[in-house]
């Protein structure tokens, strides 16, 4: 591309960086943000600024927190005893939409996966591990994706945590909501008819 | 969607305000910039402020530019005597990219619009006029956008110009090289036939 600006060149091949958006798409934005207000692009600027320094991790669950301990872990309505277990953040943020889940969560920070190099100890599952030995905690949940690598980190945590007093359960698969049999994979289904519940609860 | 920290809510939806990127996509790029290196997204920050603050439209050709005068209009390679008329930046470098113009560059900065509120006052039509009056200007290229408002705004241009001594040409519709005649629009085909060139220059 030939650019008429070294500014404009530079500040594409900078948004560009950003995961899923090409050099097409970031001119598309640098064009726009000419043209808009130029506080909002402050303001965007500032926002991505602020994102990068000021929010943490909470020190209990690894969520993203702007305080140590988050919400969540925080709450005294929050059943601390039950601990969901999930991959990342925006997990979380799912389950908490359902509003159907009163204990507290772990974030993984991700899945081992051997293929990208992610390893147990490149997780938080020692302070998982850490969290039942220090804690009363009844219940462990695992919510990770159902996928070879969600599978594997489900066993390795397992493994390491069956020692313990603990109830372990994983969240039900099955037929989603509003689908239609027909369409739904075989894998899925076979399980929703081997887990079936009984019907009052379903 | 609960977010469980006000900075990252705020942040999403800062990025959430850019054209064609939604709330699920601005997380996701929220979340990759706390997973990399904070380094680059104050990189980032840096070129999104430094675009809205330097960048500057050359006073000729109001084509993007990092001095006054852009390199296209200070260049003395080019032809000054023939201008390209186009809708925006992107025009400029798609044109450039061919590398078959010489010339000088104008930008309206869009087209005339009624529905979005577009008149000739809104783009850069009078520094146009004035260019032609002031410059010895023998050829004004219309290479807008073959829409509606496209050629709504070529009309209204000829009209305010077709009294100075030019030569106003317009680019060529026709064909792309390597479609197949089957699937292009009658419109198209038909104003390829109309408009065929001697065959030595095809």
């Amino acid at each position: 591309m030939n650019y008429s600006s070294k500014i404009l060149e530079n500040t594409v091949s900078e948004i560009a960086n950003l995961p899923g958006i090409g050099k097409r798409s970031a001119l598309r934005l640098a064009l726009f943000m000419l043209k808009q207000d130029k506080e909002q692009t402050h303001q965007l600027a500032e926002a991505l600024i602020s994102l990068v320094e000021d929010v943490k991790l909470c020190v209990e669950c690894h969520n993203i927190s702007d305080a140590e301990v988050c919400h969540i872990c925080s709450s005294n309505i929050r059943h601390k005893e039950v601990i969901c277990v999930v991959e990342d953040v925006r997990d979380v943020m799912a389950i908490e939409n359902t509003g159907q889940f009163q204990g507290v969560y772990h974030v993984l920070g991700g899945k081992i996966s051997p293929l990208e190099g992610i390893g147990p100890q490149d997780l938080f599952i020692d302070s998982l591990v850490e969290r039942i030995e220090k804690n009363d905690i009844k219940e462990i949940i695992f919510a990770l994706s159902s996928t070879m690598e969600g599978d594997t980190t489900n066993f390795y945590i397992f493994k390491r945590i069956e020692k313990f007093d603990l109830k372990i359960s994983a969240i039900a698969r099955g037929i989603a909501v509003g689908d239609e049999l027909e369409y739904a994979d075989e894998l899925t289904l076979g399980r929703s008819i081997l887990n079936r519940v009984p019907f009052a609860n379903s």
